[in-house]
């Protein structure tokens, strides 16, 4: 008919269908576990802010790719781009009440009109957690920590969270001389895997004014990496006499042993120096997340400590460290990694109709097995048997209980296993026991 | 300094703090896990939809209270504004893929731009759930179950599911000559718990030119409630000889015996002929769900059946039946009874941080503590014992656990319980037990 809507979306928006969902579901859990075992509490803000919040007063509005427009009111709004700009002005306006240190997690989406040619999405969700209102390097150890758990927790066994100080790098530019440059240089040297070293020594001349003896030795340092100690031992010389290089340094060696205070392994959290994190306002630790196994799709958690979150909004400083983890990317390398959602989308037991005068029976039967913690689904209606279990089949139930007339008299229920077709009868009474003992 | 912006949020728009926070998430999980009991699964869909998906081709905007603009593409969006339509926008689009029957869960934020000075939210939360692609009265009596079953988890003893079948009432329209003005007398009938019986009745004569006697007709069948078989039995004189009245007694009838079968008390759910839903696109099944000691609040959980939900997408016919869960509403609810949230927002233990040199030995009791499951914060700094101990009664910690050079030299722990002040020391490998014993 011509008057039908095409049920489309919008370009860089998705559907999320149930197998993509309760995967993405498990993670969030996992997140969420995770944080609130480290003393983080879940917050929440609008989706749809003051364009001004958001953007700050010279914000680049470009960059962002905001979504913007004027309300049914007239008010200049836009929808969130990350979850950074609103815990800024959340804690700005609730930071009395809340006292510090405050330790929070937020799982939020976010809209960005990015260019959807490289993959990207408009609409995306991330899970953040932060400490503000500390300096200590606890925050900061703990941080890295909280990424070392949830990796785990979510079953990946070679995984490497890659930690540096912005303090010790800047140290090293103070003693080239380059520190008025210090955010060119980085953003160069967090080029370094994908460009390569030759690359970044030309672009550390041509962007920077590094001679290239400076570039070569930029490298070098960006380029060390190993075991906690050796890399601390070799980048000692590369800040001696430079105090904020020698303070990065510093907390850099109190990280590493905090860490492995904690008992994690060596091989999962490594100091690589060539880990900048191309933001500027980052100011001490930065970390990054890779995936041993796909390299490729970079880095899976990314954050670091600044110095002063929320000064746009209040007189108050605000230090703080952060990381955030991104979910998207997260749940595409699982999937290429064959890491399977732990529960299928479906009821474990999909109960067969057979006869509408059993329907009671059919329902009696469901509140039983829920009682049991088993989760059921009851089919509507009395459809064929091979119907009813090619359903199952498609949506993933494992087990099917089938009830008919003859069963019904003898209060007994046939159970069948999807997987292999082994059908056994047994009596009502052992139908939950049964069931849980197919399903382990 | 007078560049600072503000940190205020939209009008109708909130922050969430921990508190309100946990408790939301815990009435979500609840819901899910109730819903995925019942072989429900999870879905998501964009926040942002073409405006012509939303507002259907002859759409009531002002209904609505959309937030519409135009984005940087040039393409005419907005926010959803329920989880309905784009529902209907996806089961059209994904049919051939999920099959029938498909039972999703969805929990999404909306948004309308409502007057807010009835205490409206222009932004608030939906858990919504559906059976879609069957007409049979399993998933009728299911979608009851699963709302009584819901509440029971939450903690809720005393609610009332009220349920109803437009049908039935139609067919007593039918009989009465009223029916092709149905929708004014179930709209004007819907009212009578707010406005009384004589208010109804004369706005049924007013509104649908219902005759006086008429009027007194359909707000004494309205006014029918009470047991099951009483309901049934004194209505069945009201749609005797219309078929469309007959069809939906009978579907009433089934659906209490369902309902009973299932083993629900029957204080739990009622016949209640005044429930009408106020919105015409029902067609069969009704429900409200009502906190018997908050009746002023309203209904928390309502829903219904329908013949077609996609019908401006698809020339696929797919009729259904679902609720929603009015989730801030029941937060409301629950704060109001006293039905605090299950779990403060804080961790278990607080680690006091007493001296730096013992850094790593807080780090590694924490990570001991978490591995036997409890959560657990270090605080970050030395401050004062009091000032901690006063961070941990503001955040609800329950524990703290104070070492100081005396009990690291020792390998025991002191243990603070923060309700009572009672102390004791024990040894570092009785710490976890110890404490899981206390919180127990």
């Amino acid at each position: 008919m011509s008057d039908r809507i095409e049920p489309r979306t919008l370009k860089g928006f998705r559907d999320f269908l149930p197998d993509a969902m309760v995967a993405r579901e498990h993670v969030i859990d996992v997140a969420r576990e995770t944080y609130r075992s480290y003393g983080f509490s879940p917050i929440d803000t609008p989706a749809l802010e003051y364009a001004e919040i958001l953007l700050g007063k010279g914000g680049d509005e470009s960059d962002k790719q905001l979504y913007r427009f004027d309300d049914n009111g007239g008010r200049d709004v836009a929808l969130r781009f990350d979850l950074t700009v609103p815990l800024a002005r959340f804690v700005a306006r609730h930071v009395a009440t809340l006292g510090t240190p405050f330790k929070r997690y937020h799982v939020g989406t976010v809209w960005r009109g990015e260019n959807t040619q490289r993959g990207r999405y408009r609409e995306f969700l991330q899970c953040d957690f932060d400490t503000i209102g500390t300096q200590s390097i606890v925050a900061d150890i703990e941080t890295v920590l909280v990424v070392h758990d949830l990796f785990a927790a979510l079953g990946f066994e070679r995984f490497t969270v890659r930690v540096n100080n912005r303090r010790l790098l800047n140290g090293a530019l103070e003693k080239m001389g380059l520190a008025d440059r210090s955010v060119a240089v980085l953003r160069t040297l967090d080029k370094l895997p994908r460009i390569g070293r030759d690359a970044v020594i030309e672009e550390l001349a041509a962007a920077a004014g590094a001679s290239a003896a400076e570039a070569f030795d930029l490298v070098a340092l960006a380029s060390l990496r190993g075991s906690f100690d050796d890399v601390l031992a070799e980048s000692a010389g590369l800040v001696a006499d430079s105090d904020l290089g020698e303070t990065g340094h510093q907390e850099l060696a109190e990280l590493t042993a905090g860490v492995r205070a904690a008992g994690v392994a060596e091989e999962r959290v490594v100091v690589d120096l060539s880990i900048t994190r191309g933001l500027d306002y980052y100011t001490g630790t930065v970390l990054e997340t890779f995936l041993d196994d796909l390299p490729g799709i970079g880095s899976v958690c990314s954050g670091g400590r600044y110095d002063d979150l929320a000064s746009l909004y209040t007189t108050e400083r605000l230090p703080g460290i952060g990381a955030s983890l991104g979910v998207d990317r997260l749940l595409a390398a699982m999937e290429e990694l064959g890491m399977g959602a732990p529960r299928a989308a479906a009821a474990e037991v999909l109960i067969v109709y057979f006869a509408p005068s059993l329907q009671e029976v059919y329902l009696r039967l469901a509140t039983g097995l829920r009682r049991d913690g088993l989760t059921v689904e009851v089919y509507p209606e009395p459809k064929k048997l091979g119907s009813q279990l090619r359903y199952a089949d498609r949506r993933g139930h494992r087990l099917a209980v089938i009830v008919g007339p003859d069963e019904a008299a003898h209060d007994t229920a046939q159970i069948k296993q999807l997987a292999t077709g082994a059908t056994e009868t047994v009596a009502v009474r052992e139908l939950a026991a049964t069931c849980r003992r197919l399903l382990s």
